[in-house]
């Protein structure tokens, strides 16, 4: 039986806990807090409903303890807050064994190169292999305390390990339990495609007022409104623009919209007609926090990570570097310095093409 | 009995106009739009209520022709939008006469700068004193097609010339109809002191989503929400660092709201708290328009100075740099292009101690 341990049990890690299990693995659950897991460790289990599926999930290991929940498994599916990325692989840097796939589902923006810096500086010896994910691969939400519901799953998703040559290793140990996995070029590739980066915090921004209200709005239907998607249309071309720089192939968010939801972008007039147009947007509350992770994780994981790549590869990015400043002074805080930048990377000084051979190859 | 011109119809140029002919004056109305002139020079005047007086108030000259309302008057009143100074200016500029006193009300940031270098370029021998007045004496509003109302009345008014040393005149002219206004040290003290610039675009831009809905809310009560007084915090503390670097005195947004309006803010835990005390703000109601002068107005002509300015002084303005970006965004051009840079204003290549020179003395 395939031992796989899922760390996280918010509501991506435990649907996917579940799934797995339906699916035949024996799963570990992890999370730091005992709080997170008490109501599955007293059920056993997950209740899960989920399209063409579902059922009740037999956990065989729930725990808060690294060393146990890694214990045999070969595919270790990360699914938490990004900015848990750089806490996570240090909590399992001890443990990691030859072998193991980690995979971040997602990455965010630079997620993988996060990982496995952190992991080697906490552990030089460490044999692993790290991968990150486009995105999370199921819509789905935590319901109960051993309860959960996956609404869709993506038809495909591309995935990239650091380096790409162990990308093949990486989608092996995956794509039993989840075909739609396919092969990015990269981490470039995953990470420059970070759509979240550019529907969530430019819209929690120019919507504070009213979510500081805690008025009830749909975030994307009522959210995105025009004068918003003009500014998302900036932002995806400064992004764009970057991936072109890197040598790395993207999508325009309206190009991603028609793939992904099979939804025909082509003739609208621009990002407020096309997400108007996504059925799978409507009913999508806005938050009523202004801590939103929209803004907490998106900014210093997606945006900041972008604008640093961007500065290093010559190209300017305005409407990033705004949505950045401003989101940091309604947190009080400064997202560039405590976000992915080049320094937390292990980036500095490093050029386009040095940046290309170390997503490629072994160093 | 003195003659005096007021150009612009709007809500302050009529209340402005009915306010002088009350007070004795023989008023010319200037507006280039004969539609904004045709109720009133069929009524022959203005409808006038007021704090401790009011009335009809006879308009002699009410024309669209700017020869005819600058003749023979000692003071002209400009109460346009800031965006209309340059072509006021270009308007003016073949007519002005020795003598002749143009106050800006208000001149927003660097109104009297763009004035005369515009007055200048199309008339180099034109001699004219224009000064500007730091903010609008008056909250009023235009009610109908001959009638205005004036709300209230600010106790007092900064008023500076460009150079500083035709304060005097200037305030000679206005001081007997308007005893509120008080000479500034110079027009930096007046320009810096632009609190529309930190009150309309942030709260805005921060609130475009439920603007562009129409949606019914209090600008001030209900748009200066914490989050985005965290961010007014930030962008009024890079003003008053400007200040400083140029030398200026300026108040704090905080000790503003106190000396204007006389309330108490010395123990408000920042500018939410603060505004939320300001009776003068209950029922404001936000713009219902995207394309709002607390934008348009507001950033071009009093974010973008502030900004070039500060450039020029050395002293970094991140959050006025990102509010400028994201406005363009919303409305699709470039703010810092389109509005007073330093270029426009004629102060490229000046150090602070040369501008300081230039705003004090004749050159």
């Amino acid at each position: 039986m395939n031992k796989v341990t899922v760390i996280g049990a918010g509501n991506g890690g435990v649907s996917m806990a579940a799934w797995l299990s339906l699916r035949g693995c024996s799963v570990s659950l992890y999370d730091k807090f005992d709080q997170a897991l008490k109501g599955i460790k007293r059920a056993g289990g997950i209740m899960l409903r989920a399209p063409s599926t579902g059922g009740f999930a037999p956990i065989d290991t729930v725990t808060s303890d690294i060393a146990v929940a890694l214990k045999e498994s070969e595919l270790i599916m990360v699914v938490t807050p990004a900015f848990a990325h750089g806490e996570v692989a240090r909590f399992c840097a001890p443990f990691l064994t030859k072998g193991q796939k980690v995979i971040l589902n997602p990455g965010r923006t630079a997620g993988a190169i996060e990982f496995r810096k952190t992991v080697k500086e906490n552990n030089p010896d460490a044999q692993f292999i790290v991968a990150e994910a486009q995105s999370l691969l199921f819509a789905c939400r935590r319901t109960g305390p051993a309860e959960a519901v996956i609404y869709k799953i993506k038809n495909h998703m591309p995935l990239a390990a650091l380096p790409a040559q162990s990308t093949a290793r990486a989608l092996k140990a995956v794509i039993g339990w989840f075909p739609q996995f396919v092969a990015a070029r990269d981490v470039l590739e995953t990470s420059l495609m970070n759509i979240g980066a550019v529907f969530h915090p430019t819209p929690s921004l120019l919507n504070i007022g009213r979510i500081d209200a805690g008025e009830d709005f749909e975030y994307y239907m009522q959210g995105i409104s025009p004068s918003i998607a003009s500014v998302l249309e900036k932002l995806d071309a400064e992004r764009v623009r970057l991936a072109r720089a890197m040598g790395t192939k993207t999508m325009t968010v309206l190009e991603w919209l028609e793939d992904v939801y099979g939804i025909e972008t082509g003739d609208a007039s621009g990002i407020y007609e096309a997400v108007q147009r996504q059925e799978v947007y409507r009913g999508i509350a806005a938050p009523k926090d202004p801590y939103t992770r929209y803004i907490s994780e998106d900014v210093p994981m997606g945006l900041v990570p972008l604008s640093e790549l961007a500065r290093l590869a010559g190209v300017s990015t305005p409407v990033m570097d705004s949505v950045i400043t401003l989101a940091g002074s309604v947190h009080r805080c400064d997202y560039r310095k405590e976000g992915r930048n080049l320094h937390r990377l292990g980036l500095e000084n490093m050029s386009v093409k040095e940046i290309r051979a170390f997503v490629t190859e072994k160093a």
